[in-house]
Parts: C-alpha cells; structure tokens; sequence
C-alpha cells in the first residue's frame, strides 16, 4: 500500500471543485485553499454529484477515498502537495499573485496547475522565481466525469515535468492531451468559442432560438463527435476517395459565407498534404468501411445508452418504436408473440456473441409484453402497481450474433391471485431455439415495495390468459 | 395495412442513399435515379450499412422493407411519388436544371426537398413553376442514423407543406427541425463550418494535429454535444445564477483573441435577455441541480456505452479501470470475492431498480472473475478457448438502486474436465443478500464453437479451486 499522494485545490468553484473530486475519489488526500466563505458549501454541492456519478463508470470499486482538509491559508494548502491546481477566476494579475504566492510555500518539485481557459502558460510564468513548475492544465465542466486535459507547456518547463503532470493525470483517470504550441485559449476553447461567436449571431440575427441551436447539435454532429472527432468523420465522408477528396470537394466553400468566419486559412498544396498525412497517421490503418462500421457500432451503443434513459435522442427513438410495432395480442391456444427485434451490437461480449444476461433482458421485455396484454403496463406502473421477478432460470442452447433477428414466444404457464408464472421460448429467423426461460413473477405494490393483490381488471385479464395457454403448459 | 409510399431519391452519393435506406427500411418504396454507372454498387455499399445498423437501434422489428427500383429517367423515378429527394452536387445551376425537370414530371403534390448543405431554399426555388413544392431538407451523414434533417422554408412555401413534410420525416425516425428565416448554411453547418474553419487554422499554425483536434473534441466537448447542445450545457455552467451570470462572466473573452472568428455581436442588454429568455423557456423547468443530475446519468450512459465496445473514451476507461482494482485471488476455505462495484444507472429500469437481467450480468461478470483466476481470462481467449454458460438460475431476494454498493461472492460447486459449476451470492454493503445465482459453464474451443477439453495448466486451476471451495458446498 502506498502512502496517498496529496493535491492542493486553489478555488473551489464548479472547475475547482470537480478537480477536487477527481483526487479525492481516485484516492488523494487534498488541501483546499478558497477565501470565499461559500465556498465549502459549493465544493459540497460539486463533491455531491460527483460521488454519485464516477463511481458509475467503472465495473470496480474506486479506491478508498481521500482526506478532505479546508486550509485557512494557501500555505497550508499547498504544503507537502505533489499537484497543486489553481481555478482562480480569468484575471492575470489574480493568477500572477496567487502563484507567487503557491512557489513561496510548495515543496519544489511539487506540479503546480492552472485550470486557465485562455492564458498562455508563458503568460503565467512571468515574473516566477520557479517558471518551470507551472503549466496550463485546463480541464472541462464536469471535470469529474470528462477526462480531456489539454495539458500546455511553455519552453521553460522540462520535459520530465510535463512527462510527470500526465502520468498523474492518466493515474486520475483523465486524458492529458499535451499541446506542444501556446496559443490564446489553447485547442479545445478556440473550436468552443469559433461555435458560440457563430451561435451568438444565429440567436441575434434572429435566425434561431437557443433551443433550436441546441436541437440542431445534440440530433445531429453532437452524437459522431462522442467518438470521432472533426478530421475522422470528415474522412469517412470523403470516403474511398479519402481526405485529399474530402479537401478537393469542400474546399471552395471556405470561400462561401457559411460562417461569420471569414479569416480562413488558404488551401495550399502545402496544408492539403499536411492534413492528409496527419489524417493518414491517424486512421490510415482502417479502410473506409472499417471506419463505418466503427463509426455506426458506436453510433448505435450511445443512442440506445440514451434511448434507455429517454433522454436526448432517446425520447425520439422511443416515441418513433411506438409507431412501429402493434403490441402482442393474445390468441386463444397460441403462444403470446412477446418480442421481435435485432439483436443490437451494445448486446455483445468478448466472446462477440450476445452475453448470456442479454437472453435475461428479452425474456425481461417478454415479461413486460404480457404485461402489456393483461393491462399491468405503463398506465398501470405509474399508478403504483407492478409485477417484480422473483425467480428466473435460462436454459442456453445456441450462440447468436449482433443484427441476428430474434423472436420470443412466452405462454402463461400460472397466473392466480399475486403469482405470474411463465415459460419463453428464443427463437431465430429459422425457428432454431436458441434459449428457454422460467420465470416467476409476484404483484407488487411500488408503493409499499411489498406483494399485493391485483387490481380486479388485471387478475382477471391474467386469469383468462392462464386459462386461455391452459393447453399449452406441458 | 395502408398502400406503402413511394420516395425519389435523385443522386444516390453517400447522402442519397442514406435517404434511400431511411425510406426503403421504414417501407417505403424507393426509385432511385442517378446518371453514374456506378451508383447502384455505391448505394448498394450504403444500404449495406443501414441494413445492418438502423434495426439495432430498436427493441421491434421494422417494417418489411418497401420495393427498390433503379430508374433509366428522372421522370421514371419520380412519377408517383409521395416525397422527392434531390441530393445532387453542390451547384446551383446543376440543382436548378434538376428541380425544373422534377416539377414537370412529379406529381402535384410531391413534397420536393433539397439536401443542399449550403443553398437557400428562394435560391433553388427561383425560375420554377411550381416553387412551394421546394424547400431544403438537410441530412446529416450517416442519414440513416442521425435523426437532424434541417427543414428550411422561404416565403413561398405553405405552411401545410411544411407541416406535411415535418410529420413524414418524423415518420421515419427523423427530427425535423424547421428553420424559420432562411439563410447561407442553415444552422448546424454554420456552426460546423466555424470549427472547421478553426480547425484548419489550428492545423496550419502547427499548433495541432488533426488527430490531437480529435482528441480534443471527443475526451471532452463531444461527450457533452451528444445530449444537451451548446446553451444548456453553458447554462449549467452559469450555476444558479443561470444564463445572465454565464452571459457577464463570459462576456468579456468575446473581445479576447480566442479564435479567428473575430466579428462578434455586441452583448448588448436586449441580446442578453433575449438569451437568458430563451434559456429559461427550454430548460426553465428544471433547477440547475436537476440539469447536472441529467447531464451526468446521460454522461456516465454514454461513456459506458463507450465503455462496453472499448471505443473512444471506452478505451481510457478500461485502461484506468485495470490500474485500479487487484483481480480476486484465491483464498482457501473462503468464497472468492468476485465482483465489487456500484449500480450504475444505466442498469435501472421502468420500475426504479436494477433490472433483473443485470443482475445475471454480475453474474456473468463473476464467472469471469473466476475464469481469470484459474488462468481462462483474456490471453486464453484469445488464444481460442473459453467458457460459455449453458445455464443459469437466479432467485431475486431484494432491490436495488443506482449508486448502491454491491459486492458478489463466488463458490466453485464443481470443477472437473470441462464443467463448471458456479453458486454466486449478490450482497449489498452491509452484508444484505440481494440475489444468489447457480451457473453452469462449460469449456469451449472459440473456433469450433463446441465443448472441448480445457487446457492441462487450465483444467489443474480449476481442480484445485474446486477442491479448495470443497467446505462450502452445501
């Protein structure tokens, strides 16, 4: 067990205290130094969120928190701190003043961070007896979840601090993205600022609302940059042809004013090959309909990651699903046609087929179709009623692959009083059966969280479809 | 069962047969015209694509497809038809030679829309008879996948027209998203023209290169865009101050060299409220506590749907996930401890608690678990073995929420030549017993698919785990 490492936050506000919980939460023990008297409430709120929603993205625990130290001065702060960011408000005389203040009191080799969105490191670095242990470290709201931090050296740092400030980065779970050229608002603030300056004359001029604009990105290129960036997904769009095509073809329009970005840079020979080779470099190692395919794959794991929690995309998917399929009907001594549908590709596992708790979730939905047919659906779930499984048992008995077509067919197999009770049957596009399933499910009141009685319209509905599979149940 | 509909798809590049394949993949009929010889294996490779990605997306089945048709004329290929789609290249007198031709062979009240990324729809309504049909219905590659079709009007155009045309394009999965006052570029490729412009700056002054640009959008700003756009995310960051607090400290960098795009709007008073008015109809209902608890449960969604096909910042995950947490290690007479993490909350569902199928997720999780404690884990795999699951059996004893700490115990019931047998115990943190599971595995070679001897290094683990687990088999 190594001793915990310990950051000195300088500035607790939404930036400051997302770095905090990024330490805090991967482990380090951190020192804050704030004068606002708010300041401990904020990093509350901040720190709030922030445990509830990292620990999410990993299959592991996260280690054993930090030790959390409100400091009264910077000096206590900073003391014995390997990393010390500032997220000191965008004003260079404040930043000037506190970092002169960080080096009269930081160990010497101690990384010391500023979480500027705009300044130059070297910009920072003035007037410093120690330059050489400031950087730009900025990161991106929320810094607890996002992992981008562009990372800006100026000519005075030494290569093994920079090598250093990413290796600690990457051990807080973020992605230090080093920018070997200062410049105004570093990479990821320039393309930020070009689009809102552009969205600031749409909302003006009349032509959108913030709503609009907003819709325009999160339906649109908001869901390819998730994964491929600028230059990847534009290389697709050249397609065989490749990005020189792609340069070639929408080259004039930098000419056209589809912006109020009318600086452009000229499309010499030059930068086409620059582009091209860096393009190369970057993606040349899959074809085109490699890059598709990779490209619709993840496409389609972040749509349906929203469309399981209705939200964004999602709400659309869901409310066009609707229009799609009529709900199961029940037929007198037939099996219930419960689910019909593809398997999709966020449904696989490292051994690329569909992962055995998959199988789980159709007989799940298959449940929630008989559900449907007995009135114990939505309406129902919202009044406070619902059906929990208590028991399942799957029998798996062949493999199936991502844009199989799959059905189940599911009969009642008992359905009395609280108990739901009922047999599935996975089948593929030849009638193979790929899996059975057993399940028991109880009436449960959502309120109380306890088994309950049905209403009488859905005991009822649930008797007759019992009745109705009676001949079915071997 | 209504008559399907017919689309004309004219131009059948990378955009035309995205269109094709939203239409023929939610039945509609499709013809197709195209002068290049090489379209029909072009749109071939598209509706590749399509066939293969679009069903995923849903838990139904589309409909049957519609009728595919190639046409030899214009006239062919419109007549008939319901919605005309011209997607030729970018030039006005090329679209004009296009539309004339189409208004005198389509039906009177075909819908005409032009995929045009740049044109305004009085431009490419000018010199027709008929310019009320025309309006712009801007895609977004791939077409088959992104929902955003911007639907620009001019003058001209009914508002019945527009009215019909948004509820057909809703009616094949997409989001219409009409603009009210035409203009050079629509509005998301204004936006994406100033990053573009941006970009190829940032590129020429050897500041980055494509691949770090990537980098910058899609481990940062990207992973915000794929659900709130660009006001609600900047609302969040405003805190409870909201949109004016954003607007006054933000404000000021307008006039800083942040970008090239240095023709800016005046944040005069009127503008200001006009934004923060606009901000407060489109999130207004929710507190900025609510915002961030959506913008991170769609977050952590996305990033973990990332996570499960190890794409983008899937990649980062993994990776740090590895660094975190030792694998479980055999200790003899006690269970192994397989799985420790937390609900995430992409594993909760209608009811408000993790779904059951999750529940043999973590299950299927634990076996892995184990396998790579006899020596089964990745590197076997990859040489060609594993184990699959053949059965399995869950009993649901208690609840669970998003954010619960949850750990798995893990028994080895038998383990001999190739059999597995597994009971597992779900706990939650205080030691409740949530769930047990009983899983049968068996060993497989990856390349035959069928039940083969495990390795001699694989199969001795194996024994001596099961005879070390001896004791606590009931």
């Amino acid at each position: 067990m190594t001793t915990s490492q310990k950051a000195a936050i300088l500035g607790g506000g939404v930036i400051g205290g997302g770095w905090l919980a990024r330490f805090l939460l991967n482990g380090w023990d951190v020192a804050v130094y704030d004068p606002d008297p708010e300041a401990e409430r904020k990093i509350g709120a901040v720190l709030a969120n922030a445990r509830r929603a990292l620990p999410m993205l990993y299959e592991v625990r996260l280690p054993a928190e930090g030790r959390l130290v409100f400091c009264d001065t910077l000096a206590e702060a900073v003391a014995g701190a390997t990393w010390i960011q500032e997220s000191a408000p965008e004003r260079l005389d404040l930043k000037h003043a506190i970092l002169a203040d960080v080096e009269r009191h930081a160990p010497a080799d101690a990384i010391i961070g500023s979480s500027t969105s705009g300044f130059r490191p070297s910009q920072l670095q003035e007037g410093l007896e120690r330059p050489g242990a400031v950087l730009v470290a900025h990161p991106f709201n929320p810094v607890y979840l996002l992992p981008l931090v562009e990372l800006v050296p100026s000519a005075v740092n030494a290569p093994d601090t920079v090598t250093r400030a990413a290796d600690i980065l990457r051990s807080i779970g973020m992605f230090p993205l080093t920018i070997g050229k200062e410049i105004d608002a570093h990479i990821a603030d320039r393309l930020l600022e070009a689009v809102w300056r552009e969205a600031l004359w749409l909302v003006k001029d009349g032509i959108a609302t913030t709503g609009e604009i907003d819709d325009a990105i999160r339906y649109g290129f908001g869901l390819r940059w998730a994964q491929m960036g600028l230059f990847e997904t534009y290389r697709i769009a050249g397609g065989e042809a490749g990005m020189r095509h792609f340069l070639a073809q929408f080259g004039p329009a930098l000419q056209w004013p589809w912006t109020k970005l009318m600086d452009v840079p000229d499309l010499t020979d030059e930068l086409v090959e620059r582009i091209a080779a860096q393009s190369d470099a970057q993606s040349g190692h899959m074809t085109i309909r490699e890059l598709e395919r990779l490209r619709d794959d993840n496409l389609v794991a972040k749509m349906r990651a929203l469309k399981g929690r209705n939200a964004a995309v999602g709400v659309l998917l869901n409310a066009h699903e609707k229009t799609i399929a009529p709900p199961s009907e029940a037929v007198a001594g037939q099996a219930l046609q419960t689910i019909s549908r593809i398997v999709p590709v966020d449904w696989t596992d490292y051994n690329g087929h569909m992962n055995e708790s998959r199988y789980g979730q159709a007989f799940s939905d298959a449940a929630d179709a008989v559900l449907a047919v007995i009135g114990a659906g939505e309406d129902y779930v919202a009044a406070g009623n619902s059906f929990f499984t208590v028991e399942t048992g799957i029998k798996y008995l062949a493999e199936l692959h991502a844009g199989a077509p799959i059905h189940v067919e599911t009969v009642v197999t008992e359905g009395a009083g609280k108990k739901l009770r009922l047999r599935h049957s996975l089948l593929g596009e030849d009638g193979t059966l790929h899996a059975t399933g057993e399940q028991l499910l109880i009436h449960v009141s959502l309120e109380t969280r306890r088994a309950c009685e049905p209403t009488d319209a859905v005991r009822s509905a649930l008797e007759g479809l019992a009745a109705a599979h009676a001949g079915l149940v071997r």
